[in-house]
């Protein structure tokens, strides 16, 4: 019996601000020869980065590989669902190749088969039709409860999840606003999402970009970004306006870790509490029961041209190190993905 | 016809940090001797000092009068609604003597004439059968909206606020949790409000009461102190636990001017975002047209023995400042006020 040696990336020390290469080692491991019953062997094809990876949160010194999705083939099989050749979504971190068992997942966030795309793209699982897709829609629709007309701000707006976000609000009937990091994504929300209100944060001032199109304030507010940011957004939100927390992607490099000094933020008591702002974390991994509806409607939505979703692809299970900093960079625009 | 010289406090130059005895100055204002159709001459008899003073949202250079509430006496009338003897509740600020037109105050929060206290104290309009007693009120019904057997933290738990937040939230039938800030103010609230547990957060470790009092986490918060107190209280919310935001006591004397440099505060987003947690800022204010409704709610509560309302009591107008930096100090139990 052949040898199965998996490649994955671990994080070899905490991060420090900004991740650099040097916080990651590719590390061999010889798997199992035999499968017990009920696993499987998976070999990836598509692997996702995602800025959620910077926190502490995801990585315990007890588990260093670095967290994530991919979506993979099934090569060897224990278990008669799965039979050799099905393609699944599995939250294994980073690796290439992985025995596991398809059970012991909490279901299906975390663990399941490739829904039938109708010929669109495999990788979309892991953006428009996976995590990212059912961010923005369950985001959207769950948490802001947008109604039609109303004003919606949403930053990190050219990233996986907010461009999905942005293009929901449209069809949702919002007038969006979108904020993003340069004016390569400026161009491309304004002519390829026909997101007419897109500014770049890094030239166009956040509070005079909102008093002139937004005199009104804001009713809703899709926070991918947090921290100083925000603190502005704040001072524009209508009386009972709402925000919904999805990310603080400006404070993921901030500090080293949370377990030796908290974070500090600029935050604005007198706002929030005067205009009875109304703040709503989550995460579109807590609506479970719906996941795959939530994956079938954005397929739809996609299939009908109704949304357009856009990938930056490395290449090669060896720059995933590289296309994980590029996100904190601002290099992708719409998802951030590994083709192995 | 005899001169007129009202008596005001006013804030002298923009407080740093704890304001302090020179920060105001006593100054006499001569009034026009006669009144004009509508108006009215009222002599305060109690005068109310909050924390929000503090904040310089209230404090515009351009009106250097500290403001507020005071329970007055109309002395003079050429208002029909409001003959000579009437007892208002007039949101004038710092002073003893005023004339007003209460057609020009946005009612009935700025101004009504005093509700029939069935016997008991006039001074109650400016705590439990005012501006703090129908935020506690609002607060638990209408932004907690709590449920029977929850579990519900309040902070700032022996001041005007928060005692009555306890007390209604023992009543709707939930297990509270009140933190305050000295030995003396504990024991009174576990004797005399029979909140049972009742914590010094001096001498008490928030996250370690909470660990122990509240294993499977809080499911409302009444926060009225902000900054470092709540981001530790933030780590113990339940899934789904709702934040009303009231007030950042904790914050008011941390910064001079919002306008200069925003509050930095610490602020945890993981745990935001993973729980799902929902904070909601709000002025009792908003809810104008129950203001009244809520004010015969407490007062029936208080008749029947059910909340116990509480007072701390400075004597003389000449009091002002120091009844209002003791409130920072935490020298007060319920309600401060000032009877001139």
């Amino acid at each position: 019996m052949e040898e199965i040696i998996a490649k994955k990336w671990i994080r070899q020390r905490e991060f420090q601000g900004m991740p650099c290469l040097e916080d990651f080692e590719l590390v061999n491991e010889t798997l199992s020869e035999s499968l017990k019953d009920g696993e499987i062997l998976i070999e990836a094809e598509w692997l996702s980065v995602d800025p959620f990876m910077r926190g502490n949160l995801f990585n315990s010194p007890d588990s260093p590989i670095m967290p994530g999705s991919q979506v993979a083939s099934v090569k060897r099989s224990k278990h008669q669902d799965y039979p050799v050749g099905t393609k699944v979504v599995a939250y294994v971190g980073w690796r290439d190749r992985t025995i596991c068992n398809p059970d012991t997942f909490p279901q299906p966030v975390f663990f399941h088969k490739l829904p039938d795309f109708k010929g669109l793209s495999d990788s979309y699982a892991l953006g428009a039709l996976g995590l990212p897709g059912n961010t923005a829609l369950f985001g959207i629709e769950k948490v802001l409860k947008v109604k039609q007309g109303g004003i919606l701000l949403v930053n990190s707006a050219g990233g996986a999840v907010g461009s999905i976000a942005c293009q929901i609000g449209l069809l949702k009937g919002c007038e969006v606003i979108a904020f993003t990091g340069s004016q390569e994504k400026t161009s491309w929300l304004k002519q390829a999402l026909n997101v007419k209100l897109a500014f770049n944060y890094n030239s166009d001032d956040i509070g005079e970009t909102l008093t002139e199109h937004a005199p009104n304030g804001i009713d809703y507010y899709f926070d991918n970004v947090g921290g100083d940011f925000s603190y502005k957004v704040l001072k524009h939100m209508k009386p009972h306006g709402k925000v919904a927390l999805c990310g603080a992607i400006s404070t993921y490099n901030q500090s080293s870790s949370e377990k030796t000094e908290p974070l500090l933020i600029p935050f604005d008591y007198w706002t929030f509490i005067y205009n009875h702002v109304i703040m709503e974390g989550f995460r579109a991994s807590e609506y479970e029961s719906e996941w795959l509806d939530g994956i079938t409607t954005l397929r739809d939505l996609i299939l009908d041209g109704k949304i357009l979703p856009n990938e930056t692809i490395a290449k090669g299970f060896e720059a995933m190190p590289e296309a994980f900093i590029n996100i904190f960079k601002g290099g992708n625009i719409g998802k951030q993905i590994v083709k192995v």
